[in-house]
């Protein structure tokens, strides 16, 4: 394979049909971020409108606003548009709450339609609050449910008539490994088993097709590919023909089905609504919806192209220019891999910590990885290059060695 | 007893003590906001400092945010802040999700102090969203567990060696009364009930002594008399006896013993950190943080004498303009009264919209009841005479009768 040079990235960059989405979010100088797939960027649209939502919705109409500028209709707007980019309809999905609680929520709901089933089956390399939650849940229940978990590539021949739910992070926060969500979803359904997937790191990242591979339940992350702004509130997916068919034993007033009329005894409101619990946080909700507004008139299929080609450039350019260092690529090559690219090397939070100090921005994720995240609305195919530049220094100069070098881990 | 005018309470105005503090807020021209135990008003900090958050913060720093910026210290920073205002110690708060999903999380907590008895005690007067997630909670558990809702005055005397818990919101959210917390506190307590108190429409109007008075749990919202904005975050308490000696089954990574390890067993923390979830929402927590600082300097009792003051005012006024119409007082005289009066009326939804077309802002909860709450940072003298003559003007006149006033109802 011929040798790559910066130059040719620029050319990939000059005929990237998504390059014009960068200018949507702002970009600090100086910096190269390969960390929104823990952080989206700041789209541009968001502080002028968070402005206008304090001042001229609260300040101005302050209780009005709930309903003269639509903050009870938040949930089920947002979910529609996040809808789209996950193959679901409208009212399939809400935004709320946080990723855990609606895992917490969901998983409820796909165990009490398998009241038979006493098995949680999910794997290692979910994302650990997910595992946590069914934890929570199986010990509050106190009825032998149990939470297995087995490898990755393990889990679509443990899929039998024994397990309720099958619970899975579609793309693995360490290594970027992609799940086969359809060959999974048939395998479920066959085995009489419900599925909950947790797309954190797939919305927004590549084209999810929820109701054409057959999932029943999913949740997903506000703040990572869907720039909704630090902690931003969270989605939930349930298949319309589960919506009506069980509940969420979270039972608060917005998914009561007359939540104005006060009344003493829970009642849950039919369709998506009964999957909400409290008050919209109005203000994350609003940033959440700039963020997916980022996504506007965007192809997801150019998306994932991109983020693909991204990810083989960083592994070609590691290859290239990193091959006497301590590397070794974790990640899946092809489409098997997510948005990410991520090594183990046995310094990895010192190697991270000494790019960040250039300006280069990926995360470590223990014991061992270092993390690097594409988001195509606004990594360019030059980044690429000058990472993998900025990660040969550090490794050519031993610089990550020095002591100074130290920071807590980061949020995913 | 003397005639009241509008030129003695704009003396009242003139020798209040906090007076001041109405300059911390933005209230726009024209309005008599009596609605901030629905929504408080704008802080006049607040959208600098969000917009400082969005652009300084996530937009130039990124994920570096998180630590940089201290948002993973958010939840314990603000609950600091919220322990002073009702007599709780700085590591018994925490901010975080919604009153409702903190009742979840702290009435199982209590349920599992108490594994031998199957009895929640609320009353009638509770905000429903609590009495849902007893529900659900109950339902969930599958153990024979029992909401039982009694008369606000017959709580006390129901305390018995049967009951598990004891779960009151300390102000009625539609008449205002207030139950006696060191009472019902103490009773409980002697029977081996413990305490669970939402005092949603307590933080922030009056002193509340937690510590003092032996609560065990509590809850509150941001949003009313915290002024977070809109779905603001919402705190909760947990006394430091119980707080290793029990945890809630919400199992999250950012209750546990340590998040970034990301290992695959959960553990909780020690201490209020394990009642914790999901990520903060940093945009509401930075918004509450602004809320919380209109309370900077300021003596609560003072707060509270001019909140009994505004209240037995616009009582007296009441009777005094309003004799001839068909206005029935709902809530008690006297200290036994929150910061708010309503009044039942059999058209109480109409004539609040004809009040909100003339510009005083109060609400209605059904079935028949019109609201002002009292915001005594913001809430002068003069307002409660003004609002009493535009009730006056709006009944005098039957403009409530006009069809064209008709609105959804607004969120508590």
């Amino acid at each position: 394979m011929s040798m790559l040079d910066r130059a040719q990235c620029e050319a990939l960059d000059a005929s990237d049909p998504l390059a014009a989405a960068r200018d949507r979010f702002h970009l600090p100088e100086g910096v190269i971020y390969l960390d929104g797939n823990s952080l989206g960027a700041l789209p541009k649209a968001t502080a002028r409108r968070i402005d206008d939502v304090i001042r001229g919705q609260w300040g101005d109409d302050l209780i009005t606003g709930w309903n003269k500028h639509g903050w009870v209709d938040l949930p089920r707007a947002l979910g529609a548009k996040i809808a789209k980019l996950i193959g679901a309809d409208a009212d399939e999905v809400v935004v709320c709450d946080s990723t855990s609680l609606n895992v917490f929520k969901l998983l409820s709901a796909a165990l009490a339609l398998r009241p038979d089933r006493r098995i949680i089956l999910s794997d290692n390399g979910n994302f650990p609050t997910d595992l946590y939650m069914a934890q929570g849940l199986a010990q509050l229940l106190g009825r032998d449910h149990r939470l297995e978990i087995v490898a990755p590539d393990a889990v679509i021949d443990r899929i039998g008539e024994d397990v309720a739910v099958v619970m899975l992070t579609e793309v693995d926060y360490r290594t970027g490994r992609r799940h086969d969500m359809a060959a999974i979803n048939a395998r479920a359904k066959a085995a009489g088993v419900h599925t909950l997937w947790d797309l954190a790191h797939s919305a927004g990242a590549l084209p999810v097709d929820l109701n054409g591979s057959g999932a029943d339940f999913a949740v997903g992350c506000g703040y990572k590919y869907l720039n909704g702004g630090p902690g931003a509130p969270a989605f939930l997916f349930v298949a319309r023909r589960w919506q009506d068919a069980t509940q969420q034993p979270l039972f608060g007033w917005f998914g009561h089905a007359a939540p104005f009329a006060f009344e003493t005894a829970y009642q849950p409101k039919s369709g998506i609504d009964r999957f909400l619990v409290g008050t919209p946080p109005v203000l994350g909700m609003a940033a959440l919806a700039c963020g997916l507004e980022t996504f506007d008139g965007i192809d997801l299929n150019l998306v994932r192209q991109k983020s693909l080609a991204l990810g083989d450039l960083m592994i070609r350019l590691v290859a290239q220019e990193c091959p006497d260092f301590d590397l070794a690529l974790a990640s899946p090559v092809g489409a098997e891999r997510g948005s990410q690219v991520s090594y183990a090397h046995p310094s990895g939070y010192a190697v991270m910590q000494a790019l960040i100090a250039r300006g280069v921005i990926g995360d470590f994720r223990a014991p061992n990885l270092i993390r690097f995240g594409f988001t195509p609305l606004y990594v360019r195919y030059r980044d690429i290059w000058d990472a993998v530049a900025a990660l040969k220094a550090v490794l050519a100069t031993a610089e990550w060695q020095n002591p100074a070098l130290n920071r807590r881990a980061a949020v995913t």
